[in-house]
């Protein structure tokens, strides 16, 4: 017994150790009663040197502080309490600091009266001393409480204090570690979830643009397209964690420009081609031009507005596309179970469908008549065709079954909705209680595919024909009188080759929109990203991408707002916990190019992945898809603040902003918004549809709108603008630096810097560094609150 | 705008006057900077009358205190912080107190040291200032503190302040409270939800006993004896609370005795009404022996044990039942919707039906032959029957449709499954930030009702043919060849009638233990029951109905524990809170007779309302019976312990018996337990299930043997045993009272006296006030903590 206790203990402290700093010294505090004293007597000892005292520490950490309290017999209750009390002193960093350096007793007695003065006091009235408080989520760093008091409360508050003074510095000092950061068991989920949700849009989008274009783009360029497009962007963007996808707004300019070829008989493949090299041409433009500065107009109003929109928008696809299951597959509403018997569809030749129609009863002999001459060849044996062959002959389907399908919409909605809220379980299992934390990320991380293996088991154990995922599996143009590559003269006049620089100025705006929206939105400070962005460097890609796709005969390809920030979601990382009762935080997003160029190889190979594939119920993704638009939707201010509508005043979460603006304001502030994405929904549901993310830019305008209306402290709570007033200054000094080099004459070298600043570098709003606020701001002082000076010069 | 303004905070006056209670006095704690001090000036004031000072106070109070400090100018900060301070003070119910007692400074400065000392302090380094705590959930009294502190801390963490030391004095003096208390929006969703159990109860126990006899009880009967039962119960029983229905035993008794009967020709409905009648007559001689009082051996070892086992099995028939609809409606699990054209499902006449099976190519003539002739009287025409009528005539159902049916096993899944989800959701509600108080708890009290309704409407909405509730339009037995009143004698021979005995001994027992295990349940002191039990009143009553229903040849009634335990949950009463930040608080039960009786009486008149009933698909009420049965597991501490297994050490809540019992024990005691559950689980599986409710003496044994491993101290924190040793003592006590009795001559008020106490009264352990323990236990000391010997004299 006695040796399997000090084996525990052996390990106990091992377990400890692991626990504490190196270099860690250790503070004995030594408490007695003694029979010879009358007053209690008090010592503390600081050593010159560090040494390890014997068996007194538990762990073997050299004692450089011992207080000593020894007093009459009596009070060990106080005594202890005193102990304790010192002990909680001496683990204060600050404190600990002051003990180091006091140079006499006076040093020591101000330390601890710093200490007391930041010490939070509860009632003893109003508070159950037996409850367990929960540690905080974060612990102020002593730093901050070093330095003038509450200096950073108003930029701590704003959650921003992560990454966010980083200067750009383009993506090539990352490059490295973009590779090694990928190797993480987080990848494989991520990377499995955002193949999925790639391939089923490839195959969406693939299909309707084959719709579109009479097959001249079809699933299989989706697929080549979507592969070609995605590993190139994540291989040289400067934001590799942006998904490139086809959109809504490019599936309808295609629509539109082939409906228009079509009509003027044009050649639509070499039309699409020059309006892809201009296109890619006016990207060059923007880029040199330093276009991407435009979106620092761009406020959270504006972002979450778009993003929203896009989410809502993802969310009813998904619902609509199940509801179209249920008329794809209707149910026979009044089934009998006891009537089967008169339940039935047959196929009858043509000619005789017709009075099968007029009259049941008279027609039995001419039915007979086919049946009993099964084998005569002009006359085929009807009964024996499957419904599509029927329909095929020209066979008239007749019966009251034959409009029915059984089974397959209810199945499908079970796949669905199944798939959809057992993701939403097992991400929130993360915040479950049981299993140990490990265990609970894993199973959070993996939810998606969790939910889609499950899923599928269930579809395969049913055996229903549910809808699969197809993938097409031989490389070849989806129509056969196209070819891989399309030649840019001899089939239209040659003015059309000037000419499409005008469809192609709206396809470039379309872009530019799509591309730097979804770039802000991946870059939101939220995100804690680190190394840095590449607004320019993207579109340059995007740009040349559309030249390439172009002269593919291939979709082109755009920043995917919704799976994008799934991809993010699904590389997030937390803090380890060890110590009990520590809380988890949240650390940064896994920034690597690793899954994203992954993601997009096995869309290429899943040609070849197709007999594994074809397991995979539509249903099932469509239910994915459900829960990305959800998602996507969690985390936004502004959804947050629609929430607050619903929610009686005591209640509502502890949000910054509502502690500095009236609650009139947030509600109205809200509700601008609200009716805005109103009627962009309704305008997208129209033929301006097209010009859909070019709408964003009446966002702005609405934004500007604001300005009048609500005062600029409120706006800069509520829209995230606290650093307008540094943003004003910089933009004076560039403006003078600017101007000042203009007068001196330039060298080559530094034209050369120029242009690559001006192509990898951007400067973003949202990754400035936060102002501070010096007067902090209690609740009744927020008003006066002022902002400093302070930036960095990025 | 001014005026405006006024009424305003008008409104804001009136509103803070409801939240200050009556007779509320004032104190003023007035701050301020003067350039004319040197040193900060304190004056604390009392009025020896309370004043009202003009508008000083925000609402019309009367100032008793007057606490002003004024100090030189620059430390407006400090100042405010005192001031703060001594509000903070001046709300302490015991400071007050002292303040308004106070002779001299002293006094004063004595009260605030005594603040302080219980004053709970956070270091600031390991705490983020910024976050607001949550307020207790429960206050401790101030009382509490003044007394010896932490007097009752052990009494208080048992959770049983409540009712606790309420002697039992019958129903009676409760009887008009137990009719007006009824009186509440909350009773109308209790009585549908447990109307609904019941009903779809009484018709899946009635179909079983139909099959189980003949139909000598049946649907019809389990309808009306359900509605006398439980009426009477109801109107006259010790804990009207309590829901009577029929259980798993007494069905199995039922079948086994018709069996019997129908082998040895004996009368099954005379013999069932002796075996009652003798039962009956046992009941009593239960009652007028106090035999209740073993139930005081049951700990909350047996009695979670029994509820848990019961909850299980109230599950796994949910969801059997749910399986069942699988293989009754089976799917056609190859189905593909092309070759709709070769499904059907055809009624062939019985002598051709043979040569079909045997080649489907060479009959069509015959086929044709029928077909042709559909109006030959001998001949029928086969094709045009349902599948009943066919199988009815003897036809032969030949096809690849037939045994199939489809949408309806998906559906009743959704139903099923839809029902209890939203139910589970909905109760959730409460807890969620959203729509005011009220709002919600209506929202959480009418779940169950809601859910029904809305996938009601969605069966309705999809018209398919899934099972519904089908409750008989007439009052008449179900068998024709028996009346409403069996006969007690010239069935059978004489010797039957005393014979019968022995069966009713078996029956007695079942009814006996099952009937009080649910009462000491529902009596659970969680349920901070007022109005006390009536343990033999409530077998009084079930006996006389015992005896009713064999005269009527209704089936037997008993108390189910789980519909029971749904009952008192949907009478939960909390604390409406209005003062922001107030958490609700669990108050009690609506402990009165309205809504049972209601529930009965719709249950007798369920027979007119069958046209609405027949809407309400099974599966739907399967849904809610899952429900019930997961609900009754929630709040069993033994369920909270199974769960602490597949927690990690840190994110275990805070019991209190894991704060005074060691984990290993804690896990062991929950081990014990399940294995004792495991071996119920499959003894009642077999034919044992008949003495299912007395094997829950064996859970008593295996209790008794833990004693043997266990330490006492441990045994009382895990299995609430902490009144033990009073109740020794007390039992002493009485024992020697009855001798002391039986030495004396009775008299015959005395004994009447005595009769009425056996037949009202039972000392239950669970009502007991609870123990308080001198030496507060902290948990160093807690194996030490001394049980005094306070108890009240019942």
């Amino acid at each position: 017994m006695g040796r399997e206790l000090s084996l525990t203990s052996e390990l106990l402290k091992n377990k400890f150790m692991k626990k504490i700093p190196r270099d860690a010294e250790a503070s004995n505090v030594l408490i007695g009663e003694v029979d010879f004293l009358e007053k209690p007597f008090v010592s503390f000892v600081r050593l010159s040197q560090a040494t390890t005292l014997g068996g007194l520490t538990e762990v073997p950490v050299p004692t450089r502080f011992l207080f000593i309290l020894l007093g009459p017999p009596g009070k060990t209750k106080s005594y202890n309490e005193i102990g304790r009390a010192i002990a909680t002193l001496m683990v204060d960093d600050l404190f600990s600091d002051v003990a180091y350096k006091a140079r006499d007793r006076d040093d020591l007695i101000a330390g601890v009266d710093e200490f007391l003065d930041e010490v939070i006091v509860l009632p003893p009235g109003e508070w159950d001393p037996k409850i367990r408080i929960e540690p905080p989520k974060k612990v102020p760093s002593a730093e901050m409480r070093k330095s003038v008091l509450n200096l950073n409360e108003l930029g701590q508050m704003n959650g921003s204090a992560g990454g966010a003074n980083i200067a750009y510095v383009g993506p090539l000092p990352w490059y490295c570690s973009d590779i090694y950061d990928g190797f993480h068991i987080q990848s494989i989920s991520a990377v499995l979830f955002i193949y999925l949700g790639c391939i089923t849009n490839a195959i969406t989008f693939g299909g309707l643009l084959g719709d579109a274009t009479d097959n001249y783009q079809g699933v299989m360029e989706s697929f080549l397209g979507t592969a070609l497009a995605g590993t190139v962007f994540c291989l040289f963007g400067g934001q590799p964690l942006i998904i490139l996808s086809s959109t809504g707004p490019i599936l309808i300019f295609e629509k539109l420009l082939y409906e228009f070829s079509k009509n003027n008989s044009i050649d639509y493949m070499e039309l699409r081609l020059w309006i892809g090299l201009h296109a890619c041409f006016q990207c060059f433009v923007l880029v040199l031009s330093d276009a991407s500065y435009i979106i620092k107009y761009m406020t959270r109003f504006t972002e979450e507005g778009f993003s929203s929109l896009i989410s809502f928008i993802f969310i009813s696809d998904a619902i609509k596309k199940m509801a179209g299951a249920l008329k794809y597959y209707p149910i026979n509403r009044g089934f009998k179970p006891d009537y089967i018997t008169s339940y039935k569809c047959e196929c009858i030749a043509p000619d005789q469908g017709e009075s099968v129609k007029s009259g049941s009863h008279q027609c039995f002999n001419q039915i007979v008549l086919i049946k009993c001459y099964p084998f005569n060849l002009t006359d085929m044996d009807w009964t024996q065709l499957s419904k599509k062959e029927c329909e095929k002959y020209g066979g008239a389907l007749v019966g009251n079954a034959c409009k029915y399908v059984p089974d397959l919409a209810l199945m499908s909605f079970i796949l669905f909705f199944g798939t959809y809220s057992m993701t939403v379980s097992l991400k929130k299992f993360k915040f479950s209680r049981y299993f140990p934390t490990k265990l609970r990320s894993l199973i959070s991380d993996f939810a998606i595919i969790i939910s889609i293996l499950i899923f599928c088991g269930l579809d395969c154990l049913l055996e229903l024909e549910t809808p699969k995922l197809h993938v097409p599996t031989e490389i070849k143009p989806t129509r056969s009188d196209r070819g891989w590559l399309v030649m840019p003269f001899g089939k239209n006049p040659w003015w059309w080759y000037v000419a499409s620089f005008i469809p192609a100025l709206l396809v470039t705006i379309l872009i530019f929109m799509d591309q730097q929206i979804s770039a802000v939105i991946v870059n939101r400070k939220e995100n804690k990203l680190k190394k840095g962005c590449g607004y320019h460097l993207d579109l340059f890609w995007v740009g040349i991408l559309m030249a390439v796709c172009s002269f593919m005969g291939l979709p082109w390809y755009v920043a995917a707002t919704v799976i994008s920030i799934a991809h993010i979601d699904s590389l997030k990382m937390e803090s380890e916990t060890s110590a009990p009762g520590e809380q988890p935080q949240f650390l940064g997003v896994r920034e690597q190019r690793l899954t994203g160029i992954l993601v997009f190889v096995l869309t290429g190979l899943s040609v070849f992945l197709a007999p594994i594939l074809q397991y995979i119920p539509m249903p099932v993704l469509y239910g994915v898809f459900l829960y990305m638009g959800v998602a996507s939707l969690s985390g936004i201010q502004f959804w947050e603040r629609i929430k607050l509508y619903l929610m009686p005043l005591k209640h509502q979460p502890d949000f910054s902003f509502l502690r500095h603006v009236p609650l009139r304001r947030v509600h109205l502030f809200t509700l601008v918004q609200i009716v805005c994405l109103a009627v962009l929904w309704i305008l997208k549901s129209t033929f301006l549809a097209i010009i859909f993310p070019v709408m964003i830019l009446g966002l702005m305008v609405v934004r500007k709108l604001l300005d009048l209306m609500f005062s600029q402290h409120d706006l800069a709570w509520l829209d995230d603008l606290l650093p307008d007033k540094d943003k004003k200054k910089k933009e004076d000094e560039k403006k003078k630096k600017k101007e000042k080099k203009a007068a001196e004459p330039e060298s080559d070298e530094e034209v050369g810097e120029m242009l690559q600043t001006q192509i990898y570098g951007v400067i973003i709003p949202q990754t400035e560094p936060d102002p501070v606020c010096i007067n902090p701001p209690t609740q009744n002082q927020a008003s006066e609150c002022k902002y400093t000076e302070h930036f960095l010069n990025v």
